[in-house]
């Protein structure tokens, strides 16, 4: 591949009017607005290639997070393609820019859209999807894209080494199996706060007949709702049924653990998020009084060093990745070679607005190259807004296939952006276009 | 006082060129330019009185610093002036914001710029110093002040009354103290990595013929040079001085551990941020290690549920709350009566812009209402860019002198505003305005 040099950067502030249907309501976000700070980041290779990436937001302050990727620009053009393990080191570590973090919110999630975008181009130029692409590095290269700086003390670069040499055996099929059978999905489609008895008893009822083995209900609002509405999920799936319960960070520690033992009679397979995300000491205090009911954290998980010492004081059963809040791919890495060595699970976290689209690539390829396992691990999936984009996931048999086409599937259409453009497109001037 | 609604919001990104000199160069920060995401709120209420705040930056990311402030301006035009615990909850908790952080990084210190501008205006409309203000409102006003979602677990809003009823005694002794001698104030002058040997051991000199007792010395570069400037400090300073040193956050744990061992000969009084400021259990790992010399964090600490975390897995020994990067007054009064819950001496972060001049207010109100002791606490102090300011510190026999002037001392000159706003401002345009 010939050299390129990165000579683009654009920003697009993009919102869906979600919040008029209520889907994705739950006990924190009575009306988001699913939107994304987009990035594009074009070369002057000639070849029409282009990297697409974004972070996700709920709507207002959606134009802070633009403003923030903008910030990173004069760091971004006029580098070359593909050294993007030195760029991550240039834009996390920039002394003046750390110091609005260091490492968390507005900043860090402006890096991972930037991140991302120039994974996605990078494996646009490979022709490769990006799971395959990041799957068939040699374990020098990927060590070589993981900052092991705050890591050390749980995890050296030769521990690394370590493990993804473990997993070199097998790539081959693990690989070809992700390509006959899929990735095994779970669906929050049935549990948003904002639905009905009569609508959550439909959609758990369609869960099933679409093949799904693990659904998740949002809680957290009111105790009472939550037993009955648990109940009734209960009631319809059957036993066998994995029923996953989400609070996203409701509840204070003493509240956390009461409440999920009022549901503890209807099995719930997860409690997810059930205090602040900042909190490691409140979710190891909640995992040892709710056991065996699993913990599960990390959707607003703000970078690596969290998810160390979630890893490190037992608090977690399950680990929630994000595409877009930490540091993008390369950090997600290193999350991931954490989970192996605390072998732990990670079941990515997805749905908002092109999440499903990004994660797919990162669960498949750590089946593929580093914890080599489907064991406990299921991406969720939420059936919302993937037609915007040029790649979309595709879910068959409750599985998401593996996608094909080279890219991070982060792409979205041009109609789509244009459409969605806060505060000038259509959906937000033209009244009869929110539907 | 007549009820008076927020009319404006203006924002400045107000940028001092202080890499030109190297003050403030330290392990992780070589060429800070100290600026201010500065906010000026104004009301309907004719009286001419405005409030002042700013979140401090070292630069790069002022201007999205600035774009955070601007999105919280819908949720402060046209409400009362005075109600800020209420203001606090809002801006804290919007839903879709709170997706933004939550409570951290640009849209925390956002918030902190905001909330601390309207103590600004509540205590100029007082006609008092906000310390006075704090300091003489009941146990009962103090608490409803306080957000205490995810600190049930360490602080329950009755154990804060209690502890605020456990100081009203001896107030009114504890004011007349402070305003007779003032608060203690140790000196980060001499200790700046840029300085030569001969700079180092002049500025040690000085200090303690200001009649300083306490120093503090930036590490983390190099062994071998701190070795030999902590030798040479405690040469100048003999046994009796206390020479804290400050890693700011430039190790991994077990890197701490042996840089702060080979540094044990010379006696440093406290090792600050040794390493990530997210990361507890590692801070915890440090403490034990190190024992007797203390532990000191939370300049870049982000709110209070890691305060928590810091005190309930006993990581520190020192607390060290900013002005500008946890949500304001509301969120540090939070962490002062975690502070004292812990019983645990609070000794504040300042330096950069305007800093010096916003913690003396807590620490004096923590002396007189929370704690009620002086013991082991000291308020940094760092002679830079005072000039700039209406009502600047006044340091007199290394003590912080109980500011009088009504208000929380946060207002910049308007001149230097002008000459300082980037890019346009004198200073940035004009080099000899740079010396």
């Amino acid at each position: 591949m010939f050299p390129a040099v990165i000579t683009s950067v654009e920003t697009f502030d993009v919102r869906f009017p979600t919040s008029l249907s209520l889907d994705g309501s739950d006990a924190m976000n009575p009306d988001p607005d699913y939107s994304a700070a987009y990035v594009v980041i074009g070369t002057d290779a000639g070849d029409g290639l282009e990297g697409h990436g974004f972070a996700f937001t709920i709507g207002r302050g959606n134009d802070v997070q633009v403003a923030a990727i903008r910030a990173l620009e004069p760091f971004v053009i006029g580098q070359p393609v593909g050294t993007i393990g030195d760029m991550w080191r240039r834009l996390v570590h920039d002394s003046q820019l750390r110091w609005l973090g260091p490492e968390k919110g507005v900043m860090h999630m402006a890096i991972s859209a930037v991140v991302n975008a120039l994974w996605d181009l990078a494996a646009k130029r490979a022709g490769k999807p990006l799971w395959v692409l990041l799957a068939e590095m040699s374990p020098e290269e990927l060590v070589e894209l993981v900052d092991f700086r705050y890591l050390t003390d749980a995890l050296t670069r030769d521990e690394a080494l370590e493990i993804l040499r473990r997993a070199q055996p097998g790539r081959a099929e693990r690989t070809a199996r992700l390509v006959a059978d899929g990735y095994p999905a779970y669906t929050t489609t049935p549990g948003w706060l904002g639905y009905s008895d009569a609508k959550l008893t439909r959609l758990c009822q369609e869960a099933l007949a679409a093949g799904y083995t693990q659904i998740k209900l949002k809680v957290g609002a009111d105790l009472e709702d939550d037993v009955r509405r648990l109940r009734i999920a209960r009631a319809v799936c059957g036993p066998d049924i994995k029923i996953a319960v989400d609070a996203n960070q409701r509840w204070d520690v003493g509240e956390a653990i009461r409440w999920v033992q009022a549901l503890e009679p209807y099995s719930p397979w997860w409690i997810e998020e059930p205090t602040s995300p900042d909190d490691v000491l409140g979710h190891a205090a909640i995992r040892r009084a709710v056991h065996p009911i699993r913990v599960a954290t990390g959707e607003h998980v703000q970078n690596r060093v969290v998810f160390k010492q979630l890893m490190q004081a037992g608090a977690v059963d399950v680990v929630q990745i994000d595409a877009a809040r930490v540091a993008g791919v390369n950090e997600n890495l290193a999350i991931l070679l954490l989970a192996a060595k605390f072998g732990l699970p990670v079941c990515p976290h997805a749905g908002g607005v092109g999440l499903c689209e990004l994660v797919q690539h990162l669960a498949m390829f750590d089946y593929v190259a580093v914890s080599g396992s489907l064991e406990d691990r299921v991406i969720e999936y939420v059936d919302h807004l993937h037609e915007h984009f040029v790649d979309p996931v595709v879910i068959r048999d409750a599985r998401y296939r593996a996608p094909t086409a080279p890219g991070f599937s982060a792409e979205m259409t041009a109609e789509a952006i244009t459409a969605h453009r806060f505060p000038g497109g259509a959906v937000w001037t033209e009244p009869a276009m929110q539907s």
